[in-house]
């Protein structure tokens, strides 16, 4: 791997996001805070920076795949360097809660270490609001969409950053796509907006609110979450638009061309059934066990579902309090997660489905030892090696999470709160339960435990593989 | 499948347990014990009952795959049924206890439904020990060696019940495997019952520990299990033979050849790297956190750590106690179990191992895309269609587990309890954390759960597909 090819294309980047801050110190000239001079610093450290990486002298021999990944991994690693510097210059963090919340912010985890959000000024919110609208779609989706530089030999990166598994080898038009991408992304944002402000909601809450549901992210600029509003119509707006945030875009690209093809579409139904059947095994236990009233049972599975699910993590209800049977629901919705091609975390739906056709195959084989079988979603046949693909991506998955949740006992984390961080934070959720549960935050744990939970996020975000070949040697030989 | 064919084999076999029932009896009879009479009956009843199947009149057109199948995943489930026979008719337990004692004994789980074993009949308590010793070696194994009629077609049945992968398509002579075999467990059998009694132990208790030692089966004569004797020389030497007995025997055969080849296997080396890097780091965390001397911490973390890894069950402490971090390092050994050809249960090492390999070449071909590599274990490349089994086997295991977990959670039960239990029975280990802590029982669980648990020791002791085969409507097709 050439660093000398990955840091100036970093560089271009980093000075793509010092353009990005001008959100918020426009948000903070407009409300006169005092975090105009913060944000105008961040600026110019941010783009100052960008700008001296980005001079870095290269051959200019192209990205090979090696270096595309590396830009993927090590750029969102140094991104988020400097998308904490309004945290920390800001005083509101210090600079491990500011790598965090950020971090936290890029890739839509939402899992947060400020404790009491509401006496943030608002250009801070804002910020922590737009990252995760970054996040969500992909800062390298965005890089290849405004960056002519990035055109070329960008494939890799955009493949390394795009989360599920590719089934097919067909070489999408990379810059169409991202544009499309952000399109429909821009047209969800413009819908929720306006219906959170029919609900009552502020412009500035409904900005922030959906920017974080879009990007399956979960930052609120309420401690309660979405439980501040109590309103059955916000409730509804927000699971709408958490669910279609689980769904690969792409779908609803077809959508606005008139084509309704979601049902051809097999993650889709897999992803449709999972989410109902898991709000009514939800709905009966909390029916039995907590509301005794089927509406509000109905009301709380499926938000927290929905929310949980997509990765997204607001919550309505403390749902740390819930039976064991919903927590422990909700931990494998976790695991789960959205679709490929959209905002959510976790494995995601075509990869959980496919692991069970893999399962059923060799169940199958045992009886049939010389059947020769292949896998099929839909009509197509998934090949060999992207099944190798999926199983390592699913063993990876499973390893690091063994290892994390170690290491958190290790610093004296009791079980339930040290399985559900990492599942949550690996995931992209955001809250678990225990002492990181919906009501309480990330703030009060260590601050070793936080770099690990940090390391989660970014692992998980990228799909372990993009991150965890920088523990390969061979991967740093020039 | 032809039932007709696989039941008179299972009747049998069920025939040659009425035979093994005469130990207990012949306990009975030494000790004056009222349950001379129970014996007598289970023996007579068992025996009409096997000779009753035996006689179903079969086409003798052999056995194919399926029936061999079927053999092994309905004849552990129906000899459960008679070996339970003397905990029920001796009024020990309910009918659903004693099936679940039965089948935790034939798996050498070890988890018990009896609260207080001390004031047991020695009859029963060896009937316990017994089914656990036969169980470890393998009730087909025993059938294979002493029945001539299961030599021809059985070796589907001897594969599908042998612990670990079939790393390589020899067919070894299988008659002759099964008797070198029971000739070397009946060989440590005999050693570690002497060296029980040198240190104490009387006869009776050596041979019920022994049986459960080598079986890895972890049933105790003692309420406090092994912790009763607080005797540093037993624990010695039963830590000695819960590791030997987590070997593959095949090792233990060679070393009786005069040839020691432990350390040219990959697995034992691999196993040996576990459990002792398990135990440094258990007695690190018991060091700090609970005794604050290295001697006992030395002494109840290697006890522990094999008594876990080998799924055999012992204590010598509540570990239900220990920090976090021990305890979620005992719920990974689990997991992992013993080696492939040995007693223990779990996935296996070589299993994990392989698996393990299988993550490293999927990273490494991340960043070499046209590099092709095969996994090796040794000198030996693992075949692609051996790799396809053991992922499947793996996903089998994790599916299990969670859905296993969550049905628990559903009736009631707390995390940690449902996810250690589901752990414990399945692994085959015996006792878990929480409710089935290593001081407490199962007997406080609901029938469902414990039936629950029972299918989770049977499917967990034959390897998964064995008995998930019987859930594939293909499978009961003539």
């Amino acid at each position: 791997m050439r660093l000398r090819s990955v840091l100036p294309i970093v560089g271009k980047i980093v000075m793509m996001m010092s353009i990005g801050m001008i959100i918020p110190l426009l948000c903070a000239l407009y409300y006169r805070e005092k975090e105009i001079i913060v944000f105008i610093a961040c600026i110019g450290i941010t783009f100052l920076s960008g700008y001296l990486l980005s001079r870095i002298k290269e051959k200019d021999i192209g990205l090979r795949l090696i270096e595309g990944l590396a830009v993927v991994s090590l750029g969102w690693a140094i991104l988020t360097a400097f998308g904490a510097l309004p945290f920390y210059l800001s005083g509101t963090l210090g600079y491990i809660d500011s790598y965090f919340e950020t971090m936290s912010g890029f890739t839509t985890t939402g899992a947060t270490v400020i404790s009491n959000v509401e006496i943030l000024p608002k250009s801070i919110l804002l910020w922590r609001a737009f990252i995760q609208w970054i996040g969500g779609m992909g800062i390298i989706v965005l890089a290849v969409a405004v960056l002519p530089a990035l055109s070329i030999g960008g494939m890799q990166m955009f493949d390394a950053e795009a989360p599920g598994p590719k089934l097919d080898k067909l070489k999408p038009q990379m810059k169409e796509t991202a544009k499309i991408l952000y399109g429909v992304y821009l047209l969800f944002t413009g819908i929720e907006i306006i219906l959170l402000l029919i609900g009552g909601m502020n412009l500035f809450d409904s900005t922030c609110h959906t920017f974080c549901t879009l990007a399956t992210g979960g930052f609120s600029t309420k401690n309660a979450s979405i439980g501040y509003y109590n309103s059955p119509y916000i409730e509804a707006v927000i699971i709408l638009f958490m669910f279609l945030s689980g769904v690969n875009f792409m779908l609803h690209y077809n959508l606005l061309r008139g084509k309704i093809n979601y049902f051809k579409d097999k993650e889709f139904i897999f992803y449709l059934v999972v989410v109902l059947s898991a709000i009514i095994l939800m709905t009966f236990d909390l029916f039995y066990n907590v509301y005794g009233n089927i509406i509000d049972s109905v009301r709380y599975a499926s938000f927290q579902v929905t929310s949980i699910i997509t990765t997204t993590g607001f919550a309505t209800a403390n749902f740390d309090l819930f039976p064991s049977f919903s927590r422990v629901l909700l931990l494998i919705l976790m695991f789960i997660g959205g679709c490929a091609g959209s905002t959510g975390g976790g494995i995601k739906n075509i990869r959980v489905l496919i692991i069970l056709k893999y399962l059923y195959r060799e169940l199958y084989q045992y009886i049939h030892p010389n059947a020769i079988l292949s896998i099929k979603v839909g009509e197509d046949s998934i090949q060999e090696d992207i099944l190798k693909d999926i199983m390592g991506f699913f063993i990876g998955y499973i390893v690091i999470f063994v290892i994390a949740t170690a290491l958190l006992t290790a610093y004296g984390i009791d079980i339930i709160t040290a399985i559900s961080s990492v599942a949550a934070t690996q995931g992209n959720v955001g809250p678990g339960l225990g002492l990181v549960g919906p009501m309480s935050t990330y703030a009060g744990l260590s601050p070793f435990i936080k770099i690990v939970l940090t390391f989660c996020m970014w692992v998980g975000r990228l799909e372990i593989f993009t991150v965890m070949v920088l523990f390969v040697p061979d991967f740093w030989r020039e």
